[in-house]
């Protein structure tokens, strides 16, 4: 870290962060400026966050952290991109860009078979569909809970696809651990650190949802407390930030992809769902994830929309979703990667 | 809700939707406009959220919500402010405005007593101090857990304060409960509905946070998970809201207490600490939050920021503290209020 | 517009409300709902904003807007879509996607000439490069003016290449006009509107730049202001908006793409070099803007971004750009589009 | 500066950015790290921003500035507050809380001097009016320009009272200097640089409004080039910042009281009509205003603004204004301040 002094800071001022740096275990090394002093403290910062409390101390202006805080996440420890396996057939990270495809909520049999069929036919991967959903209101319908997930289960069985499904409490997430081939953790439990070390303990992959006000930092720190729980498998999904812009439900931020890329060796998949919140903009935003280097693909597809128990007007109809996989090809193969 | 057809929109495709209105159990009524039609749906939206799928049909152009989407925590439901009684001699919501103060975390029995100590002397009512700590980075400081819960009890024994302390999941919550005056929700599980719906079940007041990507909307919603499930008790807490400004480390959004005003009958209290990041920006933010009506503060103190295990830099030390509250009454009185 | 009453207005005030509405020349239709009325107002809003006013009025708790406030940039009122011509060999908006290229700030003939080359040669149609600078900082390098004007002509005529180039006030816009091919308004003058009108006087094609904090809405505003003034040749360009989000300089908003598309029959252009503020993140930027479905693209390049007098770390070097144009054409064509 | 070497930078990476630093006429300083080194750049960093530039460089990680850009602006600079008289009566700086109010636009002589009376009569100090109006649409109200500022100088012969008005474009600035007491620079002209010059070569103070996504420093930034000219009577005002939240028109960031308070002499004058937009969140903005610390505010007050000709929704009605100044003086006199 770098502690800056006031201009003007009394010797004790300094000799005493000097002395603070020391008792934390770093080495302090004196920068004299025209104006002010700067002190570097030498050492190892992750996992000692406490130096930002010297920002209190008499005499300091501020404390700029340079390194990252995340360990496990990051490209600097492991520098070849992971590959994580859902099934023996589906791998995420590598040539291959992975498609989940699926209804927001799993409401019948028929609709998520349906479903299920649809987007197998069209070319996905991996079946999306809610089970336990997390709602704003509590008056919106709450999922099937495990009624759901034993169809889901049918599905798999039925067209042989992985399934992911959200994680919604510690408490349930052992029976979701059952079934599901991927945990999903959704947005708004993004931070919910009870939740992430929980399926940091269990086996299977996590599809671990941005924050809706999280910068890519604290997005990287969730995924290090999943994985430094022991479960290594974790795919980060972008899937819109909140600003001020109201024409889409949120601003999808593509440009997430090269900066993860750059800063950890995670697969990153897009979800323009939930990104744009409006079936007409979601092909164009799949065909850019992919250009710009996305390893796969979260979309929402539901046979009747109009009739969704939720996330209706963002939903594509299967006929879309298929002409949408036929021209997503091309652009795959032009950044030479198959579907 | 009011349905806004396309310009040029097709008979059968009003027609569909005038049916599907009826079908979901409203009335429509339509308004022939110069450039297009506009379709009112009459009948109580609430709990019925799945009109907004009728943006999926053809020819419509967009949904507008028109009555709020909560009603426990309605002003038109409940005119009258709401009194959320703590202990026998601390009600908020009244005349008297409620100072919550204390350390971020309880550290040690001397740091939480000297703590409660002050404080009390200075003029607070309630006790503020995490035993369970929610942190960022997993290589922070997690918090004594019931260890800390036990301190909390002897400095609430030792000075009468009720205390507040932060609840992180719905499988501590009970344990939490058992010690608690106050369960605290922090902003990263403002929308972890798991746990809403848990504190909702438990007979103590609720202290929610506003998330950091919250609307009032949002806001409420979340108040309105924990009223459903039973608990009327909630106080509801600003703490900054996440903006492109760095300056400060959240953007402190006071004119929530007008808004709230109109719109709730709960009580409101307002965090400067976490909302500025920054003991220096801490009182004048208390005088602005009751001046502008708010009904309570809560104030993070620490006899030893430079030592502190989290958010040193934004705990006011005692002596700090202690010419703050004696500014703060003048403010209270001028607003004519009580301290 | 739709006038939503407060639950339990009085007669008097929905009198009031009609009798505005009508004075202020427009239908009111009433809806009887069942907690409250809802009052539509018949007749073209556009240039009528003031009947917002009547949220003033006793009674009234909204009020809510239906039609866009533009007219002229609109698909409702042009539904193909616009080509603006450049040159004889470059138009933008058709089938071929249009590259605008150079450094940020003209520094010397020998910096702009061999730019100019250096693009030309990997396939670039037009030339960027500011000769009128508006700098966040008084002491910063504030342009070659008329000087950095006929360097650019030079450019122009050496290689034949058009160029745009930006304008930053009202009384210098005749003289970039002079030269220039296109007319760039700055995000920083996005609603400064004497500077709009200015441009709508003139007779050149204007690259709009997208302000940090600017709405779609908004920005069709501003395009509106050009436009009503008569000159029709306007470009929209997205260039980063403003949010929390710290590890690029803004957040490229690419959906505005497919936004834009369906609301106006203007060409959008894509900025990654501003929107992401390193060099980088630029070329998978490019890929997805072009697979999104832009008309073109604007990129920093400058042979010596370590010497460059402004934003140097956004900007390719030539052989970097070189290398992104050869990946860019296999997206186009994937796309159906050329280059 | 503090210049981050990647971990891992090889040697001759690191000699070419010492090599670089000293040509750019600073002393480099090597702090060798654990995992990587951190050049320190000592000298004046103020004008020579192109260190910056250094980010380009091979084995470079990021560049850290350490000082403020702003010089004149700056609290090192100048330690006492700067006072900036208005007229022989008025000051602002001081004790007293100074208090501008009126319509937004001056629409008739009738409505001006009504509402300079009832101002005035109220307790106000200067009077407030629009002449030249920055309207988003091309279709609004454009301001009746010369006519306005005739009509501004006809009130405040009536009533003594100064007033402030907004400057729009360099062309019309010296008219308006002509007439008026303060020079208003609009929220969308913050980074208009063209006209912030010109306002620094007048001799009449400038109101500088914050930008809708300006950052303190920005916004400090923007005062610099208006002192940087000659003119040190800038004015500050705070009129809410755009953020997601839609309950009210921007969200108003009264932290920036005591944050610009720390960091500049200058004055900081409150508007809480555009930091809320809605006029039933006025007088809770104003009292919270002043006892954060606020050295004036700005009040839209209108004698009829169901009729206003804009914003009539966020304008208090005169009798409204009086009750709201009545109550004020409580909450000046509580923070030591007069009204």
């Amino acid at each position: 870290m770098i502690i800056v002094m006031k201009s003007g800071a009394a010797k004790k001022d300094k000799d005493e962060v000097l002395k603070r740096i020391k008792e934390l275990g770093y080495k302090p090394h004196v920068i004299h400026g025209e104006t002010r002093d700067v002190i570097g403290a030498i050492g190892d910062e992750r996992g000692k966050a406490v130096l930002q409390a010297l920002e209190s101390l008499h005499g300091v202006e501020n404390v700029v952290p340079i390194l990252q805080p995340y360990k496990l996440a990051s490209k600097e420890v492991k520098k070849e991109s992971s590959l994580v396996k859902i099934s023996d057939d589906v791998v995420i990270g590598g040539k291959q860009v992975i498609i989940m495809a699926g209804p927001c909520a799993v409401e019948s049999e028929q609709q998520i078979l349906d479903s299920a069929i649809a987007v197998k036919k069209a070319g996905a991967h991996v079946l999306r569909g809610g089970a336990f959903k997390p709602r704003t209101s509590p008056y919106s319908f709450q999922g099937l809970e495990e009624g759901g997930l034993k169809l889901l289960a049918k599905a798999r069985e039925l067209t042989g696809m992985p399934f992911v499904t959200e994680v919604i409490d510690p408490e349930t997430a052992d029976l979701v651990a059952e079934y599901a081939d991927i945990l999903q953790i959704g947005a708004r439990n993004s931070q919910n650190f009870a939740l992430l070390k929980k399926v940091g303990q269990l086996r299977k992959p996590v599809l671990l949802k941005r924050g809706m006000a999280m910068t890519i930092q604290e997005f990287l720190m969730s995924a290090e407390y999943v994985m430094s729980e022991g479960n290594q498998s974790v795919i980060l999904c972008e899937r819109g930030i909140r600003t001020f812009e109201t024409a889409t439900r949120n601003t999808l931020d593509l440009s997430a992809i090269p900066v993860l890329k750059e800063k950890t060796h995670l697969p990153i998949v897009i979800d323009p769902s939930h990104g744009t919140g409006n079936h007409r903009y979601v092909a164009p935003m799949c065909f850019a994830a992919v250009a710009a280097g996305a390893d796969g693909l979260i979309v929402e597809v539901h046979p009747d929309p109009e009739h969704a128990s939720s996330d209706g007007p963002q939903s594509l109809k299967p006929a879309k979703f298929d002409v949408m996989m036929a021209k997503l090809k091309l652009f795959a193969e032009a950044g030479d990667r198959t579907l």
